[in-house]
């Protein structure tokens, strides 16, 4: 292993047989923590050949088990998003690309810090599990061309160990290894296509378009070394998307979306990755005709019965689509107001994504309990007119106190004098 | 420490707090081995400023205990090599300087890898005790002016577990952690002044002078930042130094020289470290005045009887400088004969050191066996005319077949048709 680190440190390349050997090895507890601290640190200033990281993803995968799908008709095609504040789009997303006739298999995640994760929205639907065993979840694929679950410990477990291994030795923010813990995790949920969502802005991971460029085409390449097709967006967190940051308030603007009343920005990115799936799916030769038929497909109620079907089938209270109230409701609320005029000029993302966490609608720490029923509901997006006195957001909580975070959140919006340049939703089409 | 991981990584400078409470954790297992060698790996890439890395010895050094030599009248000063091939200077220096008045308080290492140790070669003397207490050491110095021992498992603790950490981890060859991990064995010693030898060239750590210049600047910086006033020769090793690479002959050889016998480099070097720590030490003000001091102490036998005094007072047979065949003797020996005619156009000198590491004269591993006997005597250095058949060397050892090293020892010379130019032996002085 020294002698890999070294390699690794001298800019040399590391061979498949070496990357393996490594992993399996780690993974068997022959090499110690101590030594592949330091080959991470390596990789961190160094990074990975394309070859190089693509082999990480594939010895990560083959840690654990990989789904086979094989038996499900059709292009499998999963979209990943690498996380922002708001993001609720796999809520609706999912259902749609059902709806059409897309098989989504998706292993999804919790939140932490400041992103919520998909797995604890849906948990907010009363009933609704996310622990399906392998056969629940290649069952439900093959039946209703959906499914949501969370990863069983047999996925990928050189992931699990390389994560918390990085997350105590600053070798988190590391493109490669980014870019091959995401992938050794998708690759095993046995689709054949993938759609990538990198977030760039303050509200993001990647903080400008570089770095996401970066990730994108770091993980397009590993996706195609291991014979998925693949294709990035890369799309705005300079605000939260839609109005809603919080778990059972996130479900409640997905529902509105999938009946064609929510937020523009969440309606007009649900459509555009919808194409692009339906495109990677082969189900649509242009983007256009995607756009089209995903229009269709939500303002016909196609979308919204394939929701219903969802949570039925993962044992959810379907009532919650008629009657949202039925989600979890906050016992608090408090609207916090604008102290100056002018126009919204910046939104700290991040800021946003931080406050609503202290509240309990995130975890601090991956133990951190949550509360489902807090978030905050947003009046006021970039661009927006604002006069004193005038409500910026409303903040929800049940189990903590949302006086807490008025100020934060107050701080997080910049108002101007001039109407700010709002950069657009989607940034970038990478293949 | 994940937060003192990511700043080093991000090129930030660490505290003096931050470093002290580093090491201190480390010693005492606050701190993980995964989370110091991913630290090692930022500086090995980041490096470290001149006040970090000071700092850094000094912690390491404040691991353990550092003596106490005030009570002894003079400057007293040290001398480091930081390791060549037939490199004793060490064992005619401490005398030498001893019989001018010059304290030295020598704390040595063994030796590893195709280097040897000063500690290894004064055991070649029958009883020669390099175990002295702390109260002994001090006492000597006090009495006649020198002593040499090892390091007792209270000096610099943290250098220890550091070394052997970086030894599995790749980041061994880092120019701060290099310095730092020798200023904190050589500052334990309670020297005032230090001289340091950085050698340069094939037979060296550093394989050219920019490197050795790198470490020599970061060596005085952190002395000098600790109080103790130093300089640094920048020395060739691009050949052996003298005319012997092994225990017991490298003694031969030094008794040599303290009789003015000796090879012309190792005399001409052994003068001129002399010359800088009479500088060092305030007993000569010029180094022209050294010199002359240095050539008439080894002249008149002061040397010589200092020596004596050395071996006495650490319990070794005195008879040894008399009668140098009271040293180990090697039972077996075998000439290696040139094959060309020409120049000694270059000699591999690590090649050479590994040579004798394989017949016994130095350890491939901390825990080898040595054969004291065993090594080289060089008929033939750099620049000398070749015929074919002449010998280039003789291979001695007792316990392994000598006859195994003859084609290495042979192919680290190269026979050139024309006389090659020849390095000076001083490169260059650094203050």
């Amino acid at each position: 292993m020294v002698d890999l680190i070294a390699k690794k440190r001298d800019h040399q390349e590391l061979t498949t047989d070496e990357i393996n050997w490594m992993i399996q090895n780690y993974v068997s507890d022959e090499i110690p923590d101590y030594q592949m601290s330091a080959m991470l640190m390596a990789i961190y200033f160094n990074g990975m050949t394309d070859p190089e990281q693509a082999q990480l993803a594939q010895a990560m995968l083959n840690s654990g088990e990989r789904l086979d799908l094989s038996a499900i008709a059709g292009v499998k095609v999963d979209k990943h998003s690498t996380g922002g504040v708001g993001d609720k789009l796999t809520i609706p997303l999912l259902p749609l690309m059902a709806s059409l006739g897309v098989p989504v298999p998706m292993i999804s995640g919790r939140g932490l810090g400041f992103t919520g994760g998909t797995l604890d929205k849906m948990e907010s639907i009363p009933g609704f599990n996310v622990q399906l065993t392998t056969q629940q979840f290649i069952d439900q694929v093959a039946t209703i061309h959906q499914a949501i679950t969370q990863a069983s410990s047999d996925l990928a477990p050189a992931d699990k160990r390389l994560y918390a291994l990085r997350d105590v030795t600053g070798t988190v923010a590391s493109t490669p290894l980014i870019a091959a813990s995401i992938m050794s995790k998708k690759l095993a949920s046995g689709t054949d296509a993938l759609l990538f969502d990198v977030k760039s802005g303050n509200g993001a991971f990647m903080p400008d378009d570089e770095q996401a460029e970066k990730l994108a085409h770091a993980l397009i390449s590993i996706a195609e070394q291991n014979g998925v097709s693949a294709r990035a967006l890369i799309t705005d967190m300079n605000q939260p998307l839609g109005i809603t940051i919080g778990n059972s308030l996130e479900v409640a603007e997905s529902i509105a979306v999938l009946k064609g009343r929510g937020p523009q920005d969440v309606h007009q990115l649900l459509v555009t990755q919808a194409a692009h799936m339906l495109v990677l799916g082969k189900r649509a030769d242009t983007l256009e005709l995607g756009v089209g038929m995903a229009e269709d497909a939500l303002r016909d109620g196609r979308a919204m019965r394939a929701f219903k079907q969802l949570i039925q089938a993962q044992g959810g209270d379907v009532r919650v689509t008629d009657d949202p109230r039925r989600l979890p409701q906050a016992s608090q609320k408090v609207a916090i107001k604008a102290e100056s005029a002018g126009f919204v000029g910046e939104i700290d993302t991040k800021a946003l994504g931080v406050a609503v966490m202290q509240i309990g609608g995130g975890r601090a720490q991956q133990e951190s309990d949550l509360d489902l029923t807090s978030g905050l509901v947003l009046h006021k997006k970039l661009g927006t007119p604002v006069s004193v006195g005038d409500t910026l957001a409303v903040a929800y909580a049940s189990e903590r106190d949302p006086q807490t975070i008025v100020d934060a959140v107050r701080d997080a919006y910049t108002i101007t004098a001039q109407k700010p340049k709002i950069t657009p939703l989607i940034h970038q089409i990478i293949k």
